[in-house]
């Protein structure tokens, strides 16, 4: 029996094949969305990545990962905030009439988190919240051993808990969420609007505050992204290191506000800022176990997938059709 | 069959008996905890109340609700914050011996999440968020139609999310946490201390500020309840309606933020606090409408038990025994 996993992100999009009960992938292809595109074109692309995978053989069943709230009761996407077309596309019915297979399509978040649920790090756990941290922050849930999704499947937004009423404000409309102080491109945002405006500032040292970020970027601020701010900081920036703090703090305060309120085993930590090594860890653990009344338990942990994690809750999804 | 329904508050006792499946009881028997209660004091008066109540009747099963966190699965309490001696007592495995009958015991925030979800507010609503607003702010959650009770039974602790990291301080050593800025001993704790620090300052109109609050204890400030801030409040005192208002954008966060990670139908408010009138309320919606998400639905509605909901909550366990 084989099983065809799809993963719709917001900027790029994925396609695998694998033996039912297999961990390994018969074939994976990928490619990056247009740079204008819409619904078509992402299923167009979509189509053709299916295509260079299948070498004739059907699939039993089609899992789907869609980056964008989805109803998954009846599979029709809302919405994606990234690519314009996706609303109401009734993406199950779609893939499932094209071929002649059943279909299951659910959020990413939702379907990272049953991705290392059933092969990653939350192998035999029967409670655990996922979380994205990279271009946004979002966030999944294992209860009972099963996805839980929500009343109207719009459970696991920790990316809008807001953990500081005086913060910046986010696209969202509020001040200080997870998502506005932790998220990849917002922490670039502060970073560059710092040395934008504080050019020639020098620190306790007479060094320039920021300058290993300077230095990866040539100078042009511009290029300057989540992942630039997690090699600067790497390389003890600083600049980079206070406002890494800042999100793996704003990260510790949602994560201790979601043990106290659900109690779940374990927290399973995915998406590149999470990528940004022990000091970033540190302050998300210990502000996260800080906010957490002392007697509720969890650990924090690495998801074990990586950028696969989608693709292999799409397996799972595929797998329980 | 006769079931029988206890329920440990931290300052007060009371037994009831109903028949399955009615909604009226049979008797209802209430005492006031002893000021230097320990352990043995609270279930001595328990068990006068129960024989009053018996009558020579034998319940079918018990179900109790108690104010502190216990471990469901066994039925064993873990300690009470406000009566001494409670630590690790098999409370369950006690009832049951004593009375030669199944018991189940369960802490009074999903205690009572179950009451309104089997016989109040809650009928008829897969998911739910119940939250009590009294001496302390606690929470408890059906899902799925279930009670969660989290992996270590510690689910539901909304009083200790932070909402305002450079809040006053709160006895669980955090800043700005909702039972910190919304429970009753802490609005008069606040009240207290702004009224003897401006005890001359006028208002614009030159009155004093909360005139209507020191009338109401005579001048003796150290009478001042939770419940005299909500009467002054409704009677329009200034610095009543602020900290109540306070009070109301803590809890409205809280539910918000709530809302966002779990996207639960409805949200049951009950305790003391939530009796503070039309004013409060129009806060909390307003508040946790503007913290959730445009796509994240709910309703905010008023606890129908009001104080029995722990009592018709332990009904529920007892039928479910």
């Amino acid at each position: 029996m084989t099983l065809l996993a799809l993963d719709f992100g917001g900027t790029k999009l994925a396609a695998a094949m694998v033996n039912a009960g297999s961990r390994e992938w018969l074939g994976y292809e990928r490619a990056l969305s247009l740079r204008d595109a819409n619904a078509n074109t992402d299923l167009e692309i979509m189509r053709s990545l299916i295509h260079s995978l299948q070498k004739g053989e059907k699939p039993s069943a089609i899992g789907v990962s869609f980056g964008g709230p989805v109803d998954a009761t009846t599979g029709k996407v809302r919405l994606s905030h990234h690519v314009p077309g996706w609303e109401n596309i009734p993406l199950r019915d779609l893939l499932a009439e094209e071929f002649g297979v059943p279909a299951c399509v659910d959020n990413d978040a939702n379907v990272a988190a049953l991705g290392e649920h059933r092969f990653g790090a939350g192998q035999g756990y029967d409670s655990l919240f996922y979380i994205t941290v990279s271009t946004g922050v979002g966030g999944g849930w294992i209860l009972n051993g099963q996805p839980w999704r929500g009343a109207e499947g719009m459970a696991g937004e920790i990316g809008h808990m807001v953990v500081d009423p005086s913060g910046p404000v986010c696209l969202c409309g509020k001040r200080g969420c997870v998502e506005r102080l932790a998220s990849g491109p917002y922490m670039a945002q502060d970073v560059r609007e710092v040395l934008e405006n504080e050019p020639q500032r020098r620190g306790e040292r007479g060094e320039r505050r920021g300058e290993v970020l300077r230095d990866l970027v040539g100078g042009d601020l511009k290029l300057i992204t989540g992942k630039v701010v997690s090699e600067a900081a790497a390389a003890g920036d600083d600049l980079a290191v206070e406002f890494l703090s800042r999100a793996g703090w704003a990260l510790g305060v949602g994560i201790g506000n979601v043990a106290n309120l659900i109690n779940p085993q374990r927290f399973v930590l995915g998406g590149g800022v999470t990528k940004a090594g022990e000091g970033f860890w540190g302050v998300v653990r210990k502000v996260a176990r800080e906010t957490a009344l002392p007697e509720v338990n969890f650990e924090i942990v690495s998801a074990a997938l990586g950028d696969d994690a989608p693709l292999w809750g799409a397996v799972a999804l595929a797998e329980d059709v």
